[in-house]
């Protein structure tokens, strides 16, 4: 029984969700949806991205993911389907996909075939249901990802343009990606790049000091952290980082060693 | 595998549709549900009326779906279940199902028949999970409907009273049915009106073109298009029609010939 | 199939419920994942006890509830599984299970076998996806709950202190325990304590009357009745009970005979 993930910015109020759901069950009656998130910000396709490339590693390896995250559907952005070693991922080419291209892309196509839609003459507004719904299912039902459309060269996919973290000699410097709905600042730098030292990270006129879990810190007190995600990550015991720190995506942030190497 | 929906205004902060979902797993281990949405607002049957009416078509032939936004709870308003050429329906009799009813009415019963709610004495404030959702787990388990209580009249069942579009000599007028969590104003004028001519649409003080897709509208213009639910829709490119133009549920909107009959 | 719930204070914006439910899918692919809610306010273990309490008995025996309200993460609070006659609970040891215990418990572990989580080395900010979703899905296939870690005495479990209802001679008087998405004021005087005689509810300054069904309440008049969960509540016809009388959890309530003793 194949899984297909559903991600989207419609939250829950309307009746997308279920319409893409629906026309998932009418073609593969057999496949599971689990939902990813629905509440990704309004057309933030970073956000989607975030949220994929932190949560899709948790699937078993077959599982189709379908994001729609979409602000220009109906334009001439493509429709993809594409594969990784572990998973395959079926929606726009803006770079919502952009985080698991890294990992190796062993094919992709754009979605042409309108065999596989739901309907030949789709809605120029929602793709998810008359596209990409319909196009996961088939793949669930078997149907090989080369048979969607023509081959595309993984290397023109859309990749979004994101701050990078890098190293320096006192330790390293990153910004926020995410923000959690505990208030959570989750940064880019990865786990690895504080390994086996002592550190200390520093943001805007704040200095936190390393610990390992929530818990650790004083009530109301702003710590930093190896997230579950992977990334350094800022956390308030009892509270709310965010809103403490008053910080958002793309905030700058460090963090500096506090021993001599070893 | 029988498909169960469940649409309700219950939202997701509480069990109330926890408890239906175990209800219904207990009688019908088999069934699959699938949530439509849970944020109707609060008691407002036009709303729920709408996304069922605009999400139904997207299941398969056979579905079951269970609408509980039930304002008269425990009083004398009918429990009901009806059945369509394509579509079972369960919930109380008070205007839900309404959007369904002009494709017409194969059977409609009165829940009158105890043994197939959950026990014989139902909560008078929580029919959902004590009558609605059990018997839909009957009908999942091969349950006829005939079966659940006394035949029906289908021209008895409430139907609300909802302003109607009408075409004009100009073009046509109607109203806004709904607003959808990106602020788009999905109106109750269907495509098919406005079908191989050109039009644009008057709304207050302000009149919008007609494109065919979002991404058409400049950044901030709000435009007017055929929406994925078949009616003609208004729009802000990455923004909210809704908040811009100051626009509600049952304000009237018009579209106009922009060319000479062919 | 075994039935997994997930009832959690993550809300749905992020994907961590999801990397739970990719975490189950993986190791038990049959199981099936069915949320109660995942809108707990953050932290708040007394709300999720009782949305736990009043919804659980909905499930069909054998059932598998984990639930995630855990601020003491990667602390030493202990992570446990207990099996009481009807279902199977999965979490922290923080209170969370408190609203079962009194039902019995047949037996309880701390969940130290490493081999039963996700990963050796599980993140110390999200024991659900590495420790507690994984031990679900390998209850769901089989794995016993003894095998899972030492044996604990069912009289160490952490129980909330939460104030009791007390009966008097005028009637009983008690708090409000929840409020639901309606602005239900839902009290912890059970249906029971109320049975076979006429009675009023006072709270605050107001003296409420009680009445069988939401829609017997004027428009705007805050009632009281015994509402789904079997407890006392107060409601207000077309309103929120909530908002209008501005109670809220803790606050105390009483009920007064209305007729001398039949």
């Amino acid at each position: 029984m194949a899984i297909i993930t559903l991600l989207s910015d419609f939250d829950l109020q309307d009746g997308y969700v279920a319409a893409m759901k629906g026309a998932i069950a009418t073609l593969a009656p057999d496949a599971r949806i689990i939902d990813i998130t629905h509440r990704i910000p309004r057309q933030d396709v970073a956000a989607a991205r975030f949220q994929l490339l932190t949560t899709c590693p948790y699937f078993p390896a077959g599982t189709i993911h379908v994001a729609v995250v979409d602000p220009g559907v109906g334009t001439r952005r493509r429709a993809i389907a594409l594969r990784t070693a572990t998973a395959t991922f079926v929606g726009p080419d803006n770079g919502l996909f952009g985080g698991v291209l890294a990992g190796g892309v062993l094919a992709a196509v754009e979605l042409g075939e309108r065999r596989f839609w739901r309907t030949e003459n789709p809605s120029t507004t929602f793709h998810g249901r008359d596209i990409f719904a319909p196009v996961a299912a088939h793949l669930a039902s078997g149907v090989g990802l080369e048979q969607l459309g023509p081959s595309i060269d993984p290397q023109t996919l859309v990749e979004l343009e994101l701050p990078d973290w890098s190293p320096s000699a006192d330790g390293g410097s990153g910004v926020i990606q995410a923000i959690d709905h505990f208030g959570n600042l989750i940064t880019n730098i990865p786990a690895q790049a504080t390994a086996a030292r002592s550190w200390r990270l520093t943001v805007g006129e704040h200095e936190l000091r390393a610990v390992t879990t929530y818990g650790e810190g004083e009530l109301g007190e702003a710590v930093a952290l190896v997230g579950s995600h992977g990334f350094i990550e800022i956390a308030v015991s009892g509270g709310s980082a965010a809103a403490m720190l008053a910080l958002r995506p793309g905030d700058p942030v460090e963090f500096v060693w506090q021993e001599a190497e070893p």
